[in-house]
């Protein structure tokens, strides 16, 4: 099943899957007794919390850095990000050998503005209340020539997450239903193009943050649809509308968007602490909450199936994280 | 290199193997190129934590239960614990299809107590400032004709818990270091058996709580010494003396024992949340402390080695964990 209208095809994710070959971790799948009890399914966790810099961003950044021109490389790429998608472009611009400039707020947390910098990146801070990002970043690219790597919207960067469903399938074999958590839809569109190629059957599923429910709404009413800021704890899921690209593969591959609210993501998180040993962060529960507690309209049945969920990442602050464990939200 | 003088052999570490296939996860290797940075070495962690159950302790638990004769087997198994062991019998004797009782302070967190029943066992709740647990342990062993399974001074428990070195030097080659966490000796000697016999010039260290240092004080000594039950947060590691099988074995294999205060112990908890995603009890941290913290004594030297680390478990309370990330010891 291949759609040549589609902005991304299985060859891409093959190509994509030599590419990282040995520089990215083949992530584990993990499954629990315990989950499977609770679920009534089968479930297999493909854990891209334990990804390089701690998330699948690593595959799409890799994947469309490996892709520069001579002269692409000899500038560098530049990208807007304060979250994993600035530690992607920042690791896999170093390993490849070039510079990398990540635009970040002044306000950003400081482990997240040093740890981008650990990976060898320049960063440079913009006020968000006094400054235009998108007319800064365009002035530092123009200047130095670089090339500006967006975080989902991007064949290439599409292609490179969906090696994170090919991994899965490849490892555990056919499967009912797939869920991915869903922010902008890079992963998502990604792993549906990989997963309706190798298993047509499965049924393939995005899960949003109830609040920032702007692809479900896309999804279901054929068009793009914006949303303000979300307020939820999935800091990574907080896109306001899906890219033209992700939407279009989405559209036509997934059977429907699903939401989960912040308290179904803290009890996730726990469920992970206390009997996976793992730590995810909120938005990496998206696809794991939808199976495990099922998702805020009660839509989606995984008993008796086989279901394969994607841990997206585990980047949280410790003491954030701490209390997220003690308090919830 | 065999040496017949000694309780367990790597032929008892390769059928235990043959036993525990199919049963037992092959639990994962990690690595981490910040640890591997930090420790100015090559660091693979062999992640028990992983493990069924959330620690080691499956392994031999179930090793010797499945070599109970078909009379032990219609009886069943005892136990006297509130930690991980309580919980390897409980679900080995469920996995064999034979009744289990756990013998365990009424004070125990309830939480353990809850877990132990959910894998099948009764729980029997004594007083410890009026009972006699070994009393009312060989009454009830007695009474019922069970047989009693210690934690760590058992030839098929030590046999189980080699495996785990088994499977790491299986995996990742040769090493120059191995170290291992360090309560009763159990899983230390089983390791130190598979590691010598794999590769003789490897140096095995087993890792002690300082508080409780009774393994490094008998080691040393030559002679079993008995401590007062020591203040540590390594709970799994709160043994008075080793066992004289573990000793043995120690004695033999070791080329130290070392020790590493709680200090590092949570800070290794940090470091696994924070950059590994990962849950560890602080038990299990204490390996990984002393090659990225250094031990107590700065007689460990790992720079430019390749080092083996066993992660023994991840059973924490939730609550208890985000105590310590947030505030520490």
């Amino acid at each position: 099943m291949s759609n040549p209208s589609l902005p991304i095809s299985f060859a891409d994710i093959s190509a994509a899957a030599a590419r990282l070959q040995g520089v990215a971790h083949r992530t584990p799948v993990h499954t629990s007794s315990t989950a499977n009890a609770r679920a009534g399914a089968e479930l297999f966790f493909k854990c891209e919390n334990f990804q390089r810099m701690g998330a699948f961003k690593f595959r799409g950044g890799y994947n469309a850095l490996a892709q520069f021109s001579p002269e692409q490389r000899k500038a560098g790429a530049i990208a807007f990000s304060s979250g994993n998608h600035a530690q992607a472009i920042a690791l896999s611009a170093k390993l490849l050998g070039m510079q990398s400039v990540i635009v970040m707020p002044k306000d950003a947390p400081e482990a997240k503005i040093r740890a981008t910098r650990e990976y060898g990146a320049e960063v440079i801070l913009f006020d968000r209340y006094t400054q235009d990002r998108e007319a800064l970043g365009k002035q530092i690219a123009t200047e130095r020539g670089m090339t500006l790597i967006p975080p989902y919207n991007h064949a290439h960067v599409m292609a490179g997450q969906g090696t994170a469903g090919l991994e899965l399938i490849e490892e555990v074999g056919t499967l009912d239903i797939l869920l991915i958590c869903m922010g902008g839809g890079g992963l998502t569109s990604g792993c549906a193009v990989a997963a309706k190629h190798l298993l047509p059957q499965c049924d393939v599923y995005g899960v949003e943050p109830l609040a920032g429910n702007d692809f479900q709404q896309s999804f279901r009413s054929g068009q793009l649809v914006k949303i303000d800021v979300p307020r939820t704890i999935a800091d990574g899921a907080q896109t306001q509308s899906p890219g033209n690209l992700t939407y279009a593969v989405c559209k036509a591959l997934l059977k429907d968007v699903l939401t989960v609210d912040d308290h179904a993501l803290v009890n996730t998180m726990r469920f992970f602490a206390e009997r996976m040993k793992m730590v995810i962060e909120p938005t990496g529960g998206l696809a794991a909450a939808a199976a495990m507690l099922g998702d805020s309209e009660g839509k989606l049945d995984v008993k008796g199936k086989r279901v394969g969920i994607i841990v997206s990442g585990g980047n949280v602050d410790p003491a954030y994280y701490a209390q997220l464990l003690r308090d919830g939200v």
